[in-house]
């Protein structure tokens, strides 16, 4: 990672943090019910949405305390549907980051409420955002809630269990997970374009930069599942294969996944380079997610 | 039931449902999904927060169809939840309104991604009303996420399963039901207010009016539950006692909780009256809620 990214991260995450923490201790609730919400925001993480979402605004030169609220609110949308996919029902996970994951805490109940809890909340947050003009707020609310739902998140998820049962083609496994995890990685950097007011034509060259950095995420994800260890991933390696699971290594060999990442990652940078003015914060950061070890 | 309320029923529930229908037919996703959400939100009910919803707008003499829209979203949040409170791993339901709960027709799983969508969909939804101004839009939202989330029926909800194993009071036991199940009902007739455009003092009115129904229908719950036949009520009766679970009934006798539930319809009305014009269809609905038998 370069000195710039990292000096980007620890500058900014803190600052996401404490907000997602702030958002949370305000509201009026039972105690129980923020403890579990809070326990699930604050178990680590990458923090690469809401980075997503401050590396545009500096690609813009733009400051604006309000990327620091959507930074916390995509976390939030992620964080509910980590907790509702580890639940028994779906992934049946009990670690999740190296800690125990929500319902083996709080309780089935508890966790799938506190992940419905996180999914409200993100709506409300974004509609009260005062210092961010009217239009542009129910802008976010639109796409965050069709990124994030049955056409996007939700429904990536619904492919992926339908997936579980059969061997997948790589134009599937690839719609699988533009929607799954893609939707919303497109969203955070869509965000940063909005609130940085960004043109059209920027805008679409930002989502075209955010497809292939979602398809790099993804493929480096089930590559690390191969070649990482349980303990570096802070969750069990190897449960793809263990699964029989339709994963870009099983369709193309690692060495063919490899070759697909580095075709991602070469397209993402090709569309930065359509941009008016250069971008390294986000070259830097396509590479960190192609290389990253967790 | 008056004559008048039936035919304001008859005239709109239709509406309604197929306002529902088409917000979820012309989506984007698995179709599974969509069949998962649809079987839901078409498996009956007695549209009760909609129907509040355009009977405000009704007493205030406006019609605008963005009101069968907002009441669309509201009965999607209501479907979102009772999808999840019927989930094995809370309230353990097998039918809901005579017919299989949906996670006993889709899994738990896709019963689980179902009430997510449902949620998501519902902000989104609101963002896009173009027909109404945008600070409305965005005022809807912020008290959409509020009534629905840690603040409101989520809260209420986790309240409600932490009061299953102790004996609440009379107060605990209101404090569950204000937040479980009237929140969404303050919001379904403050929003008719919001968009019928009227002033801080009427919606203040008949908020207090939504507080003493959302009791009203609450009490008159665990009376049916009692009173009530499993074919009546098309779910199983008798639950309450069977479970021990603190009620009206159970904290102040079936004659008590009748009085109880007469007292709130007293201050229901009390409330209209303070209206600079007369409600009919209000009180009329305050009636239906009092000696509805399902």
């Amino acid at each position: 990672m370069t000195q710039q990214l990292k000096a980007f991260m620890k500058e900014n995450i803190p600052v996401v943090e404490k907000r997602m923490n702030e958002l949370v201790e305000e509201i009026t609730a039972p105690e129980i019910l923020k403890e579990a919400m809070l326990y699930s925001l604050n178990a680590g993480g990458k923090r690469v949405r809401p980075l997503f979402v401050l590396a545009v605004m500096n690609h813009f030169n733009v400051k604006d305390d309000a990327a620091y609220t959507v930074g916390a609110v995509i976390e939030m949308i992620h964080t509910y549907s980590l907790i509702h996919d580890d639940l028994p029902s779906m992934d049946n996970d009990d670690y999740r980051r190296g800690k125990l994951t929500n319902h083996k805490v709080y309780g089935d109940a508890f966790a799938t409420l506190a992940g419905d809890a996180l999914n409200t909340i993100a709506f409300g947050i974004l509609a009260r955002m005062e210092q961010v003009e009217a239009e542009k707020r129910l802008e976010l609310i639109d796409k965050l809630s069709v990124a994030a739902g049955a056409e996007g998140m939700v429904g990536g998820q619904i492919l992926d269990i339908e997936g579980e049962s059969k061997q997948l083609t790589l134009e599937e496994l690839e719609k699988v997970h533009v929607n799954k995890t893609g939707a919303i990685l497109r969203f955070s950097i869509e965000s940063g374009a909005i609130l940085a007011g960004a043109s059209e034509a920027e805008k679409a060259i930002l989502v075209e930069y955010a497809h292939h950095i979602g398809l790099c995420f993804q493929i480096q994800d089930d590559i690390l599942d191969i070649v990482g260890t349980t303990e570096q991933l802070g969750k069990t390696a190897g449960k793809d294969i263990a699964s029989d699971k339709s994963t870009y290594p099983a369709l193309l060999t690692l060495d063919g996944a490899k070759e697909k990442l580095h075709a991602h990652y070469q397209l993402a940078i090709e569309a930065l380079e359509k941009l008016p003015s250069e971008s390294n914060l986000l070259k830097e950061f396509a590479e960190y997610i192609v290389h990253r070890n967790k």
